[in-house]
């Protein structure tokens, strides 16, 4: 899967949808071989006993051209008789798994169960529904996102899902990560890479966990070559999701300076929507170069423009 | 779910699609707390990580009303999404599992692996179906039947599912059985029973296994009680199954005499079809009791008059 000088040159990170967006917009740009995506694990949790990692699933669901398009998680057209049937064994089953998802589920926790790794059982899943990106999740190891909020102390999809991100949060740890390895395909992809993506991903809750895993910000801090990162935000809110919210509740500024600040030592430039133009100076002063672009990405051609744009921003 | 005066009276030993027809028609006869079920679980299988047992969800399903009547295995109208899926993820899909069905797996093998006991996951299961009769495994330990057969050593689903009954059999195991205990509430039912139904169910397959744990065969000699066996051969085959090939294979005669002879010391009556009625002689001379009746269960009444007879033989 090694190009033929076995580099890999483009390194994506991402987290659930926005980034799954941009990196299929990516698939579409390189040869399979030049792209590896790393996928936040944070946000994994069992259920019914079976270990769903809601990012990972995404992602494959996109670049496999499975992915559910009004939803934004799950399979296409699928079903959920199987849920029915758990709800009425009396299980809590406000976390939607319909029935093709609970294969993928129970695929993975199977050969998890007999002593795969994390990235092993994701590669045999991909190769499986014919992906041939490599997408890696951050670590092997188990990472936790937790958030400190009036309800208490919640996982990212007891938060996000269960209570549709409407607590107020105080606080966000990523219990584990110190302690994480970042996966042997990850660390071998921060070496080889010439080039960085930070997709337009929840900064606080897709991306910070990534970075999060043992030396990983370090080490982006030191890479050679162009980092870029994708902003998430447009004008004073995210595109899709949490993160306007959430910065906001956190004392961050929610706007694409306000980005800048948060990513100045591990970016070098920021593509920002046109309609942030007027920040530009700003962002720049935040140590991060602007760039601007068309960063919505409604259909398949929004997103392939908008990753030539980045290649062309790091060429 | 005890009777007002704390006795069981009825204990019904049963595998998979015979037995539970006859269960079903003990269940229209008696109160529901005068009847305990104890079925085999030596066909229990792992399949894609999840506990499988064949026999107790067709009883299950067959006392809930929810069984496919078509194919004696499974719920009626269930789905095939997730199995589907697990084949395009490369797993071995040769044991036909739906999409409800699946959610009884994935919830008996999280409670399993939370600690519970399978009889009493078996309980939670039954009362979120609704079922008053106590369904009881045999044993809450790993009790495996092992067929020697000319494709090599199968399990039972391997033999009868996978390969149709096909092989012909050298010798079957009951693996783990000698160290197996019955199950706290088999053990109990076999002391307070006042009468013990041995249901149509394989004798080798499905009854044998349960009389392998640990002393029950020796207790059941000497029960106290009128203890009935019900045949599931009529003429020189078995209703269904391959019950019939099997006893062939090892050496038993295929008749309901033959059968006397297997279970001369643990029963008491053998209830035959009216078409084995020449054969009450040498049913009696091998040391049981010929009931003639209709063994053949087509339809509900069917099941309800047999059982009534059952009933009535040991009043």
């Amino acid at each position: 899967m090694l190009n033929a000088d076995g580099r890999v040159r483009t390194l994506a990170l991402a987290g659930g949808v926005g980034g799954a967006k941009l990196a299929l917009g990516l698939a579409h740009c390189l040869p399979p071989g030049e792209l590896v995506i790393v996928v936040n694990t944070a946000d994994d949790e069992e259920f019914h006993g079976l270990h769903i990692a809601p990012d990972l699933d995404t992602m494959m669901y996109t670049l496999a051209g499975l992915a559910n398009p009004d939803t934004g998680w799950g399979l296409q057209g699928d079903t959920f008789a199987a849920l029915e049937m758990l709800r009425r064994y009396g299980a809590d089953t406000w976390f939607n798994l319909g029935d093709r998802d609970l294969a993928t589920h129970i695929r993975r926790t199977q050969l998890l169960g007999a002593g795969a790794t994390l990235a092993e059982v994701t590669g045999q899943l991909c190769q499986a529904l014919g992906i041939e990106q490599r997408i890696v999740p951050m670590t092997n190891d188990a990472v936790r996102t937790l958030l400190d909020t009036d309800d208490g102390t919640l996982t990212m999809q007891q938060y996000f899902v269960q209570r549709r991100a409407q607590p107020r949060v105080h606080a966000v740890r990523y219990a584990g990560a110190d302690a994480a390895a970042p996966s042997p395909e990850f660390a071998a992809a921060l070496e080889a890479a010439e080039r960085l993506v930070v997709c337009p991903s929840n900064p606080i809750l897709s991306v910070q966990p990534i970075l999060a895993v043992g030396e990983v910000r370090q080490r982006i801090a030191e890479f050679g070559g162009p980092r870029i990162i994708v902003s998430p935000i447009v004008g004073d809110d995210a595109v899709s999701g949490p993160a306007g919210k959430l910065m906001g509740e956190l004392g961050q500024e929610v706007s694409v300076a306000g980005l800048a600040c948060q990513y100045a030592d591990v970016g070098d430039i920021l593509v920002i929507d046109y309609r942030d133009a007027l920040q530009m100076e700003r962002v720049a002063a935040a140590g991060l170069r602007p760039a601007p672009a068309n960063a919505i990405m409604r259909t398949l051609d929004d997103k392939i423009a908008l990753a030539r744009e980045i290649l062309a921003l790091s060429r």
